[in-house]
């Protein structure tokens, strides 16, 4: 029975969470759709609670009635299932529902999941409401995102809160060089607390010696690169990444600007100074790897990172590594839908590492993985050096 | 005084007409644009707005401050200046300035207009604001169609308004072709009432002997097309029409879907059955073209169709004609921004005459000359034969 | 009899001429498609080939057997019939049939023609023979442009022919302008000979007064409009014209390059210094249009140009008009294949008169309407004013 | 001495193959590219040869006269060099110099490296021109898929050579798992023979227990897949595979054919029945993964693949393996250009071992690494199981 309260607890924490991320927001920020990658607010909130109503209510729940049967086709992100209308629908390209109606659906999701629990579902049940829950936070972290990409993309460049601080001085001071010993490192996710598929699979990996950087690199080092002429120079890059870089003329990270011959940034606050100390961010998988190439270093392997995890600040950046996102020996999907989750995105990723101010609580490990595309940086990514 | 006084009425009824068409909506359908040709509605809002005080306040108010000088970043439609900040604004990305916002806008802007009308400002200045009169009403018949295209492609269909009346009786009856002789006719807008640059130069056109029909094509004749495999004989289309069609799998006119079999088609009013006798709206010069092709006939030219014009029912739609946009003779632009008005768009589009019920009073004549390229069809368009 | 004999002649001649036009080429220079709207000179050669055994032998010569059955799948043009296998075959891809069996391919078309004429086939067969003649001499208009196209856009500009002169004496002397009346003229063919559909049905059209220039625009005129920055301001330009300059790049006319500071440009000699009294060539009719209102003047529209044409220097270039390419009143599509001929391209295409140094012998008449989308310039195209 | 006298052998042998690869082409197949990743065969020869001239003769030469300098802008595969001239130059698009100023700049080149190969040049040259002679080794694997593309793209279906034999007899017989000891191997080469940079860096990995096929995967086998219906169930597949799946209609490998309801394959011989018992060929990596989705099993890792080397047949196909392209710890970049052989790639690849029929002699190693896209598929590419 504690679980149960357990899960309850931390179930209305989670929905309070995505709502309150939200609060600063006017109306018109839930519907808008700047990036391919970018969802909507308002598409967030209801997928979210989709995911809930789909997979708990709906087969679980007696006597549940759907919301609407119509939000399946609209909060659905998987779209395997084919409409009866063709219709032209991109997430950003949907008024309706409105942001008030998604909130109704919320409250009603949320109610009748609470009155679920106490009826003391089993343990498999427990399971699926754990995933429905990390599912919200992982979708809390793009929230977050999204919203600095949405407003730090119109050219009035609103801040979402005068008094947001996006990067605390954990990540401050010198370089320093931590050395690591060759040997054999266990690698992936140990005891019974929650974690998604494609971190199980614990197994041996056997590294040689190496050294991995204290701490981020920061804005003022990066700056060095950009003053040095990375950009233009192609011998620092990935040949993908030099056409990415030629291609969309990118001169700096995302949300730079030069303003009167000065860089600055836009953060969740408003456009202000760079903060030169604090972790360079936002920034793709290949500038990452170009950064490091300037320096003569490079990133450390996933497994080199996971290994040296106790001895690095956390919690300040996303980290690109230098491993593609590729599965653990013994990966084994979910059967059904849920197995939908995380293998079939196994195949041009890189993986990151860490976790970011994005991330909410309780959602950080060290052996959590995350994954994007090499050209994309509109989360709060950054990187470390290795040797 | 006379003239001032009647501006002023057609001014603030033309302010309180745009408003009143965007009644009916929700917050969040001010804010998309799903196509490239449709605007968001706040946009439509705040650019008929920008007009008022880029080319009238600012440069002949004496004293008129500036609401917000970004704005002019965001509502001009033109984007010959070069913003000094690089970032992706397509119209429908914004979520800020906010619908609230944009109303302060106008009333500022509409509130400064009236009292600047009152100091009598002389007649180049009457002049400059009866173009931004019908500026405005012009938007609007953009408006309608944005509206619908917005509602009509969220996959929950909602309706505008319940009891709204895409079509009147006027077009009904069967059809009769009015033959009209051969001989001179003077084509172009005569008189001193406002008219667009595009329709001056009022001069003679010999036409042959030819016959135009009474009223547009409906609906049922329509689905004759569509039943005959209109859609999937090429001898019908232009090659590139033939394109289009294969490109998007075009099956019918926009809006329409095949419900168990039948076609409805989703009108302001929601998602209904199709009114048989009502005229075929919706459809892109390519399908009008086929359609005529199809019947043996053709469309008429824009000079046959404005010698016929009295003898026409008026105001249900507008209809392709078979005349591309090219200037009348002796078309002279004007200076200065003002002249990018039209002339710049006379290459590759097609003439449409008549009105809709999209157009607003007092906008409707028989001169005016409606452009589109030949593959759009979410203005409410329609066909006449001739032969 | 007479007729056939003469047929027989301007067949032979035609189908001479076309292996002339190649005769300079390498085996390799008939195979490459450097632009959609280039074809490679083997296919022209083919597809005029196949015409006449698609049109012509094979449903009127007794016992002709067809050549190659897969060359229909090959050298049709119109690909409405759908094949029985799906291959990525676009025609510069083709190295297959090789030249050698093109010419082979010829050589069997040719003479089994020759054979069919002499048995003295009846009229309508006659005036299909005469379309596959001027058919190919159309192609070899197409042929020419294309050649240069391919040795122009090779980075070793090799030359085509090193004596080939591209301009004549022709076009030189001061600009005058030819006063033309008011009045009723008669436009369309006239007379018994060859021509396409599109120049049927002659007809009365009422021109108001108009001035036209004695000679087409020379690139020394064309230079003052560079030099004046007219690639560069965007009131010159219809709105598309300004984003296909602007996407594109354009700074010059097709084949001009800088070299050393100064304009030099690729002709079938090779590159060389820039003849300034002749005619500007390869401009768009974006560039017409804005050179023309960069003077202050404006182009003729066809049938001002068709009223005036025998006061006009003839046969330099081919001249944009201001004219679309739309149907003369009456116009017919003839029944079949044959129909698809000119009808199904009248839209979004501009109107050239006259001919250029590429037309073949016979081809010009001052009816004769050619027509290409306005940014295409590959062709021979120059500009003369009106106003 | 002796070195050098087995390069110069080595050198001869590798020229005379690549010339004896194309002998069976017509002019016209040496000079089209049919799709982006394809270069003409032309373009090889030169390319392959232009290593020379620039590497080696150039630099090392002395006297060496260069034999056209243009040659470097056509023949270079880098372009990092901006040409003076802007062209559209690509590949398929360039007719000149023509296949037989190609031979004739190879016997130049060949002739002059011959004779500085007998000045017996120094340990660093050596090593160049191993690389040169690697280099063009490689591109003769290319050449022949790229041959095959060309011709199998034909509509013409023409064969390279009628008495091509694609596969062996040495993949048949019953599937048989290999069991892999758990352990520490070494990985990467060993010896002093000649390798590329990619495969430097011997080191330890760790591998957990697996079992790995004896044998390729089937054709009768992939049949099976297809005929379950492996296409059109996303189950199986990866989500970027899955779009790739849909957006180009993939229904079976590259090159096959159904006809009248047997499916056929191109051959290098031509059209051919499918040798159910050969390895399945011509397969992306996203469906060499769906396939082994579907058996319930998973493709090797490179390092499972390479410590079982020994025991798998060899040299049928290239196998994709589960392994993204990353550099091996303590990789290191050349300086200069050859620097940019190998590094700039790692990213967004998929690594395959093994050998195919396009390999040439003395270029396979159980080290070697080869890499593409996974969406390519016009290499010789197959799969093996593992678990």
């Amino acid at each position: 029975m504690v679980l149960t309260d357990t899960l309850l607890d931390l179930f209305i924490e989670t929905r309070e969470h995505s709502e309150a991320l939200c609060a600063p927001l006017e109306t018109e920020d839930y519907v808008v759709q700047p990036l391919v990658d970018v969802s909507p607010p308002k598409w967030h909130l209801g997928h979210t609670t989709w995911f809930f109503e789909e997979f708990i209510l709906k087969p679980h729940a007696t006597g549940y009635t759907v919301y609407n049967e119509d939000f399946a086709f609209v909060f659905n992100s998987y779209y395997e299932a084919v409409g009866k209308r063709v219709i032209r629908a991109d997430r950003g390209n949907l008024s309706r529902p409105s942001v008030k109606e998604v909130y109704a659906y919320r409250r009603y999701v949320t109610k009748a999941l609470v009155k679920f629990l106490k009826s003391h579902p089993n343990a498999p049940v427990q399971e699926l409401l754990q995933i429905g829950i990390h599912h919200e936070k992982q979708h809390q972290e793009l929230l977050l995102s999204d919203i600095k990409y949405i407003l730090g993309n119109n050219p009035l460049l609103p801040p979402y809160k005068t008094n947001f601080k996006e990067s605390s001085d954990q990540n401050k001071g010198p370089l320093e060089w931590i050395p690591m010993d060759s040997g054999m490192y266990s690698i992936g996710h140990q005891g019974n607390d929650f974690c998604y598929d494609n971190e199980l699979g614990r197994h041996e990996v056997y590294l040689g010696e190496y050294m991995i950087a204290n701490r981020l690199v920061t804005n003022i080092e990066f700056l060095e690169f950009i003053k040095a002429g990375g950009y233009s120079n192609f011998e620092y890059w990935h040949a993908e990444g030099w056409d990415w870089v030629q291609r969309n003329k990118i001169q700096a990270p995302l949300y730079w600007h030069q303003v009167q011959g000065e860089w600055m940034h836009y953060q969740l606050s408003g456009l202000t100074d760079i903060d030169l100390n604090a972790p360079v961010t936002h920034i793709s998988y290949f500038e990452a790897f170009a950064y490091a190439e300037f320096r003569g270093f490079r990133l450390p392997t996933e497994f080199e990172w996971e290994a040296a995890q106790q001895h690095l600040g956390w919690g300040e950046r996303w980290e690109w590594t230098g491993s593609a996102y590729t599965p653990y020996p013994g990966f084994i999907k979910a059967p059904g839908a849920l197995g939908e989750y995380n293998g079939k995105f196994m195949v041009s990723q890189q993986v990151l590492r860490g976790a970011s101010i994005a991330t909410p609580s309780k959602h950080s490990r060290p052996s959590y993985r995350n994954f994007f595309h090499p050209h994309l940086r509109w989360q709060f990514t950054g990187l470390r050096l290795a040797q």
